[in-house]
C-alpha cells in the first residue's frame, strides 16, 4: 500500500508522501513516490504515485526519456497546460500497465499505477490533479482542496478539518505529517521515511524534506495529537450530563 | 454501510452505533444496530450488527424465540459464559444466512452479518467479543481493547488514542462519538442518530441514549475537534525550521 496526499492552499501546494512497498508482508522496502520535475524553467511538476512500482518507475522512465530524446513527441516540456501533462502521463501509465497486464493478470497481480500530479506553468495558475488508471483525471475542489491516493482513509480527518480551518502553508505541512502518522500507525505498510515537498505560488521551486522514522518531529507531533485530542474530549460536557438527553429510560427486551 | 464500535475499560463496556442503512444510495433508512438484551436477572448482553439487515433482524428473531419457546435448546438464558453466547449468535447468523444465501447470491447480493457481543454474566468479568459471519469470535485485546464493525478505518485513530490515554468511562463516550463523527463526516452510508450504551461492571444493568443530527452536543463536539486538533498544529514547531531537517537542499531532476 501507499499514502500520498497534496493540498492546495491560497498560498501554494503542499505534497507527502510515505515509501514504503511491499510484495506481500515478507517483502518491504522503502522506495520514493513523490518526484519533482523541472523540465524547462517555466514550469515545475511534483508527481505522487501508488500501485504498482514497476509502472511507476517504467513511467518516471518513459518521461525522463521522453524528455531526453529529440524529435516533436509530447512531453512534460512540450505540454501547454497542467491538465495535458496529467492526460499525458495518465496515456503514460495505461500504455506500460497495458504492456505488462497479460503477465501480471496471470499471477493474479494488478499492474496498474493512480497519480497525484501538482505544481505550476507559468502563466497559469498552480493546481492539483489526480490520474486514474484509466488515463483520465480530476481536479481538487474548492469545496475539498486536497487529493489523496493509497489508503486514505484514516488520514482524512485531519486534512478536512485543516481545509475548514483555512490552514496556511505552514500550518498544512504540519497537517498533512499529522494525517501521514495516523495512517501509518493503522496501515503496516504506509511507513517513514516520509517525503515532503511545499510549492509557494509562483516561485517556480519546490522545498523539499525528508522525514524519517527516528524524527524527533514525529514524537513531538504523536505527544502533542494526544494531548490536544484529549483536551477537547475532557471539555465536552458529559454525555451523561447533557440536557437533552437526560432522563432517558433504558431500553432493554427480555426473554 | 455501518460503523460500530465497542471499548473495553477497566470500568466498564462503552458502546455506540450508527443507524444508516442502505440498499443502494437511493434507499436510505434509519434501524438500530444496537440491541440491550437481557433475558435473566443475572447477566446482560449488548448486541451490534453490521452486514445484511434482514439477516441481523431474523437472527434477532430468532434469538426472541428461543428464549421464548419451552425445551432445552440452548439461548441466550442458557449459555454459561459470554464465549457460548457468542459462538450461538454466530450460529444463528450463519444458519439464517446460508438459507438466504442462494437467492441473495442470484442478484449479487450478500446476505452475510458480524456481530459485536458485550456485556456480563455474573460471575465472570464484562468482556467483548466480535462474532464474524463464519460464527466464529475474537475478544478485544488487551493492547487494544476496542472492537469496530462496518466502516471501521476513519474513525479508528481517535479510539487508539483514548486507549493509550486509559481513558475512563466518561471520557470514553465522547472519543466514542468523536470516532462515531469522523466516520459520518467522511462515509455518506453511516449516519446519526447514534444509540450509546454505557455499561457499568456488575451493575448488570445498561444506561442507554440517543443522539439525534441536531444534537448540541454533536456540534459542541466539532467545534472542540477543530479547535483542539488546530491547536495541537499551531504548537508544533515549523518543518522548515526545525533543525534536523533545516539546510537540506531541493531535489530536482531535468530533461
Amino acid at each position: 500500500m501507499t499514502y500520498c496526499l497534496a493540498m492546495r492552499l491560497d498560498e501554494g501546494l503542499v505534497f507527502m508522501s510515505d515509501t514504503r512497498t511491499n510484495a506481500g508482508i515478507d517483502n518491504i522496502s522503502a522506495y520514493r513516490k513523490l518526484h519533482i520535475l523541472k523540465p524547462t524553467d517555466d514550469r515545475i511538476f511534483v508527481l505522487q504515485s501508488a500501485g504498482n512500482l514497476a509502472t511507476t518507475q517504467e513511467v518516471l522512465d518513459r518521461i525522463q526519456r521522453d524528455l531526453q530524446s529529440p524529435g516533436d513527441h509530447e512531453n512534460l516540456a512540450t505540454v501547454g497546460r497542467l491538465f495535458e501533462a496529467a492526460l499525458y502521463i495518465g496515456r503514460l501509465g495505461r500504455e506500460v500497465s497495458r504492456n505488462h497486464s497479460q503477465a501480471l493478470s496471470a499471477v493474479g497481480a494488478d499492474g496498474t499505477a493512480t497519480f497525484i500530479l501538482g505544481g505550476q506553468i507559468s502563466g497559469f495558475p498552480a493546481d492539483l490533479l489526480l490520474v486514474y488508471p484509466e488515463g483520465n483525471y480530476i481536479r481538487a475542489s474548492d469545496d475539498h482542496p486536497f487529493l489523496q491516493i493509497g489508503e486514505s482513509k484514516y488520514g482524512k480527518f485531519m486534512l478536512e478539518i485543516a481545509v475548514e480551518a483555512e490552514a496556511g502553508l505552514i500550518a498544512a505541512t504540519k497537517i498533512a505529517l499529522g494525517s501521514m502518522m495516523s495512517t501509518a500507525r493503522a496501515n503496516l505498510s504506509v511507513g517513514p521515511p516520509y517525503d515532503l515537498a511545499v510549492y509557494q505560488n509562483n516561485s517556480l521551486q519546490i522545498d523539499e524534506f525528508r522525514i524519517t522514522a527516528d524524527s524527533a518531529l514525529l514524537s513531538r507531533l504523536e505527544v502533542l495529537w494526544q494531548k490536544h485530542i484529549l483536551n477537547a474530549v475532557a471539555e465536552l460536557p458529559s454525555v451523561a450530563d447533557f440536557e437533552e438527553l437526560a432522563g432517558r429510560p433504558s431500553v432493554a427486551f427480555s426473554g
